[in-house]
């Protein structure tokens, strides 16, 4: 076969390839990023990029989503789209997935281990080092090493039952009797048990112990490097999940998975991620990616499973059923990460299909369960879930809330990340908005759609059903084929040159996506009996970046209306959660009780939700009791 | 580097080697069997072989050990001569290590469980399969697939913890779905936990698990296959211990492995002895290596970290310290074997340096442990290891007997193989033998050689303090540099076509070492203040092959003057032990006692010791109160 080569602009990165393999894997084989929200099927028109140079053929397909004009400049779905050529490709503004801004919800190195609401005290980390000096074997004192080992162990840290692996065993004999009987052993904890997966010379105790908390959301990985010793957050980064190559929602990645893409390439993007997060963080911070000695991740149920290379393939088809809630642990290597070789993997448990970890992280780092009274959190992204409770009793729920507020399903919509619009103010007709680090507007992230549903309603642009004043006399609003839409930002002051408006449809996705969350909220406050007003704290957690308008977000009928001093943003959950659990045996445990305690309502077959969920189709509601507050 | 090609006579073997490699190694590559007491020091001189074609340059070491007319011959040592030709190379008889008629212990298939003493009703394998119908996952019934195998296994099982290795947990999912929730999952048990290593589709509970028991012997291995269901054996091979090329006893190996030699060799010698029983037994047996899914072994404690390539430098060294006594249960691949991918490996625990994993086996054979009468253990090898004890306590000691009762340290003495004399007798100077297979006599095996003792004792040809009666008349007792020896075979009755005979020095070197076996027994009774007639059993365990002379024993003083229907040889117990806690539960959990509770008595710095065994040699003893049935 022939090869030929494909150089992506703007990066100016090449790759050779062979003929008949499609744009999108080979920018996905190059590690460049193309935005593609279905998958590679062709549907989302979201993979547009430009051949500059070199020939394509591009069938009807790949045509019906450009202009001739478009068509004519070399636009094409680079998922559609095979190489016969040598080719120039450029990927325009709106196809990029750019590695910056990616929101790591606690980037500030000094907040160290703060954590949303209640992080209590540690009670031993992951993995911990202890240094022990042990008596010399005598003709009375004969006992074998590794029990004189356990022995001298027992007498800091108590009775426990000890393990230890091949390897450390192997090397014992020589690490006892070179070092005059002095080492410092790495103990990592399992349930009911420790095991010794290092074993150094002499007293490293001070020297640091290396973990990483990982967030593996759908949308970003983020990870944590922490020294465990001094319970300290060291750096923080983020990155895209590559697994955006193979579908933007799990849903899509699920169908690639089990069908015939097969899980392989899923698992190996995520442990790609996470071993590039590794890199970036050891090799900025001086020390070797070997010095790891732990991980904890949290991630919804799918992204556990894909993590662990588990098949995920039943979550998705009633009665939605996974491999698994509670995931073993695990050698990190086992997995492929790039750790110390006997370094720890732990997942944090699930709850059901679509209630994960990373929703059991976000309980356990707002302190929920430890509350007497009652609390509330909302995790918004792809779905919404929800979980409320307190120390006694804790349900939850998974609403699917479409991509919306990710950026999805929207004609402009972006994610939460540079040049995106996240707030907007409309003012006696002149649009105001604030983009990610004040850049040129790509896009509009889901804090900018939320205000804008309420600009628009609160300044009668729209009827509380969602549809424009169609007689409205206003030069923003617009009608293309005859579907009205409103001008957020002209042509010019955009970086693509294209305007970013909101149509007709895209508020339509928005309702359903804000009326399936509150919804959900009601469904559950409802099965438990108790009035919104009784909940003495509501955590809001998701991919908004770091601004969340909440009285607009209320407004809208997105959240509920209760005392605005109770909703409280706190952003990242499930990493605060991940690291909880890295540094804390006690947060761990907590967090299995959590999993294995908290009841989850089944909202696709439980016919309130659905009277909810219509109900819900307003703005802010149709029971205009419920938005008390609200003053439009 | 040119290669030579080496011929190893009788068995037609040959190899292609490197000039400058010696023929010792070049013979241990091409799996050919050299006697090697020394472990290649050039000292013992039994790794004679004669060169029948080729030429060899011999050193004033190799030319030490042979006549004027053997090296005419062409006869060199092994262990010190490099190839520079092409090499016939005769093994000569009495240099041969034979594979067949190795003492299996129990070789008769139809023995089945049967063992020596009191073997208990097993509680449940290493690893049982047990097949489980689920009922298929339901919106009200949807917990996690392996959530739902677990509380399956437990309906059938009991409440347990159990875990899943990562492997199975990955192929779940399919194969609960594609066989209708029905399958058979392969079960480990650990302390206080199980793990499934397998799962199939169906029901093949019915179809045989299969197990092996390990007997890691100094000199030779010895494996049984078991179905692990059924309770049954299945088969049994041995072959020697690769291990005696880099020496003859676990001293000698324990000198190369910890000085230039290293360890590796080491284990990988005894990987591949189990291994190639493996592909004996399964071969043989119609099944695979792959279907062995859990293998339990038993040793000296040397042996088990041999095993295990832990390092046994210490044990040598006082305080004679080892790396560990309980072993931790690790995959069998872990280590190199070839089965199951998932099968276990578990070594039963040590006592201490000298009193290993072969002895806590005997102990549980025997049903020492579980006896309210106080009954005692003598497993003769290198090493002379007692163990005396009831229900509620346990002592053991070791005692270096040398190598004489396993046919080294004598001039003619050879293992219990075939053509070994194992039984004598002497009548009014004609002296009548039996060999092992009937052959043609090669040399004299431990029980052969305990029967010459009492017969020269009893027909007064030597004194009670082990000398010849130097007037003595008799055309067997010759004189050869002024040291008398006696003819036990002649020239032409023997293979080798030279006499077989016992020195005084040979008698020197059994004295010692029946005096040391007693010694240990005595000091150890004495231990615990107790007269010999209050045991009410003793059983004798040990590589004298099916046969061993026991008044004959009580007649030199090896073993006490007790009533000999009290006196059992029960072959393998270690074999026998290691069977047993592959099959039951109960005898694994009774072995990690036996090893914990048991008493060692550190002979060699414990001067009633010295006392008896300085009094011990003569014959029967010095102190004939001690033996009032001997009637010489």
């Amino acid at each position: 076969m022939t090869d030929f080569t494909i150089t992506f602009q703007p990066d100016n990165i090449s790759i050779k390839v062979e003929e008949g393999t499609l744009i999108a894997k080979a920018a996905q084989d190059a590690g460049v990023f193309i935005n593609n929200l279905c998958g590679g099927e062709g549907v989302c028109g979201q993979c547009r990029v430009q051949i500059t140079g070199g020939k394509i053929d591009r069938d009807d397909q790949s045509r019906a989503f450009f202009s001739e004009e478009e068509l004519a400049k070399g636009y094409t779905l680079a998922c559609q789209t095979k190489v016969h050529d040598d080719l120039d490709v450029l990927i325009p503004p709106e196809s990029r997935i750019e590695g910056a801004q990616i929101m790591t919800g606690e980037s500030d190195r000094s907040s160290a281990t703060g954590a949303a609401a209640s992080e209590e005290q540690p009670s031993g980390p992951l993995v911990r080092k202890v240094y022990v000096e042990l008596p010399e074997p005598t003709l009375e004192d004969n006992m074998a090493d590794v029990e004189r080992l356990f022995r001298g162990i027992r007498k800091i840290l108590g009775w426990h039952q000890y393990e230890i692996t091949l390897p450390c065993l192997r090397k014992l004999s020589e690490k006892l009797r070179q070092n005059d009987w002095k080492v410092t052993v790495s103990l990592a904890r399992e349930i009911e048990r420790y095991r010794i997966i290092d074993i150094e010379h002499g007293d490293t105790s001070m020297e640091p112990c290396y973990g990483l908390a990982v967030d593996v959301g759908t949308t970003t990985v983020v990870a944590q490097l922490l020294d465990l010793g001094k319970q300290q957050v060291l750096d923080v980064d983020g990155t895209h999940n590559m697994q955006a190559s193979y579908g933007e929602d799990v849903i899509s990645r699920m169908i690639f998975a089990c069908g015939k893409g097969g899980l392989d390439p899923l698992h190996a993007a995520v442990i790609r991620n996470i071993n590039q997060l590794i890199r970036n963080l050891t090799s900025r911070n001086g020390i070797a990616p070997e010095a790891i000695r732990a991980i904890v991740a949290a991630g919804n149920t799918t992204m556990s499973h894909f993590l662990l290379g588990l098949s995920p393939c039943s979550i998705r088809l009633e009665p939605y059923v996974p491999t698994a809630y509670i995931y073993p642990q695990i050698s990190a290597r086992e997995v492929g990460l790039n750790t110390h070789e006997n370094a720890i993997l732990e997942t944090i448990p699930s709850v059901a299909s679509y209630v994960g970890g990373d929703i059991v992280a976000g309980v356990l780092a707002s302190g929920i369960a430890e509350s007497e009274a009652v609390r509330g959190l909302i995790d918004i992204g792809t779905n919404g879930e929800i979980a409320i409770g307190n120390k006694d009793w804790l349900v939850c729920c998974s609403a699917s809330a479409g991509p919306a507020f990710e950026g999805g399903g929207t004609r402009c919509g972006m994610r939460a990340t540079k040049g995106a619009i996240e707030k907007v103010q409309i003012l006696n007709g002149a649009v105001q908005y604030q983009t990610i680090g004040n850049f040129a507007p790509r896009g509009i992230c889901g804090s900018g759609l939320i205000d804008i549903i309420y600009e628009l309603v609160k300044n009668r642009i729209i009827t509380p059903d969602g549809k424009f004043h169609r007689k409205l006399s206003d030069p923003r609003l617009t009608f293309v084929d005859d579907i009205p839409q409103y001008t957020i930002a002209e042509r010019d002051e955009t970086e693509t040159g294209d305007i970013l408006v909101i149509t007709e449809s895209d508020i339509d996705n928005l309702m359903k996506s804000k009326g399936a969350v509150f919804a959900a909220i009601k469904a559950l406050m409802d099965y438990i009996g108790m009035p919104f007003d009784q909940l003495e704290s509501l955590y809001v957690a998701g991919g908004f970046g770091s601004f969340l308008n909440i009285p607009k977000a209320v407004a809208i009928g997105l959240l509920p209306d209760i005392d605005r001093e109770k909703i409280q943003f706190i952003g990242n959950s499930s990493l605060t959660g991940a690291r909880m659990c890295l540094l804390s045996e006690a947060a761990m445990e907590k967090s299995m009780t959590i999993s294995r305690s908290m009841t989850n309502i089944e909202l696709s077959n439980y016919q309130p939700f659905m009277d909810e969920y219509i109900a819900s189709l307003f703005l802010p509601h149709t029971d205009r009791r419920l938005f008390p507050s609200v003053d439009y």
